[in-house]
């Protein structure tokens, strides 16, 4: 058997989210599709770095499967996109020990996060980004990120359905955000995330840059440590899964 | 009566283009299906400044109307707002003098076509811009533009299957090419354009870019009169119309 590791991205506008589901199109289910076809009708199955949400965007995310075919990385690249919908691009393909774990050995991941804040909405963003046309104080927002900066029990800022047994606490290396002409991203780096994290965040941050919710009451919300507490979950296109990073890759 | 005119934007990736056709999403069917609902079932007809095929774009495209309804022009651009599909958007109303036409009116137009030149696909941007990896060199594509420009018979640049009788005589204002990042963006404006007009355009510079056709080649296609001899017509998705201009606006 050779384990395959594969860097793709996909636009999330037309699927259900990663997971295979019943009756819904999903990205996991149009890779292994496309893997059966090339293994003879045979089911492969595939390992993320970690689902994504109905909506949610990758611009890198990392998959790994087992297979028989001994076919190099560029030939595999190139019959997977042949097989592959046009939104799903596969961007790297690696022969990987077979140790190697998509989830398991990811050390850190990047999402970004990015709203429209202009006064007219753009048809050509609408799936890409989230709309919102209310004043927003930048620098209000990046002090606040400070505060979401480092190891911290994140039980108020996922969703109360995340099944999870074990513990919230997370380390998150970068929170920040930057206005670029109309368009905010925000970029949250760590060492993993919990169920709708960002995008709970998101919100929160938001409310600071509207003067809605104070520092302090940030302060507050990680104290709580309770879900309702904290402000809604912002919608999911604009959100995306930037990057993966493993063991052997820290350095580039 | 009142004539309304109206200055819209649409992504044009779910349409079967702007004009009615039986049993399919076209964006006058669109526009009209939510007049018919703020005129008690009436069917109110649209006239645009043109039409564009499936899968091209409008950035600003000005279509008008006659009503009978009093509706202010902020209060006008809410409704239909709310009404019409996320893909197509409202972005101003005007009320205009009844001898207004959006199309006759015109005295210019510009198109934008976008052209991904990198190694890499990019699964955001499938629907937005045509992707080509090879080596386009910008400067001949330069020179050639300069070809296109001023008054010219564009019989051999618009689609054998135009169905206008009159002139192909046209005037091009400004034919360029630029290169930002990865991005070409080449913009045309003139004073009208035929069938395809734009997108045979495009494909002959991409072929100059490519080293596979000579700037005098492009003299030549000019005399010839002939569509047979020039090359194909580039994929809709990287096409826009990017703004039409009235008497009126000139100044701005």
């Amino acid at each position: 058997m050779t384990k395959v590791k594969c860097t793709i991205s996909y636009d999330g506008t037309n699927f259900s989210g990663f997971q295979i589901q019943p009756n819904k199109r999903t990205i996991q289910y149009e890779i292994e599709a496309a893997l059966q076809r090339m293994h003879k009708k045979q089911h492969i199955r595939i390992q993320s770095s970690g689902r994504t949400d109905k909506g949610v965007h990758a611009k890198r995310q990392v998959i790994h499967f087992e297979t028989t075919l001994a076919i190099d990385p560029a030939n595999w690249k190139k019959a997977l996109n042949v097989l592959l919908p046009s939104d799903i691009v596969i961007h790297r393909v690696e022969i990987v020990p077979e140790t190697f774990h998509a989830r398991y050995d990811a050390i850190e991941k990047e999402y970004r996060y990015f709203v429209l804040n202009t006064g007219e909405p753009d048809v050509f963003q609408r799936n890409y980004s989230y709309f919102d046309p209310f004043h927003i104080d930048i620098k209000k927002m990046q002090l606040a990120c400070k505060r979401f900066e480092g190891t911290h029990d994140f039980t108020s800022f996922c969703s109360a359905k995340a099944t999870i047994k074990g513990s919230k606490v997370r380390t998150l290396y970068e929170v920040s955000c930057q206005k670029h002409e109309n368009t905010i991203e925000f970029i949250f780096r760590g060492n993993g995330f919990l169920y709708h994290m960002v995008r709970i965040i998101v919100s929160v941050l938001l409310d600071v840059g509207k003067s809605k919710i104070t520092l302090e009451e940030i302060d507050t919300m990680f104290i709580l440590k309770n879900r309702e507490y904290v402000g809604m979950t912002i919608p999911p296109e604009g959100l995306y899964l930037w990057n993966v990073v493993y063991e052997d890759e820290r350095e580039q």
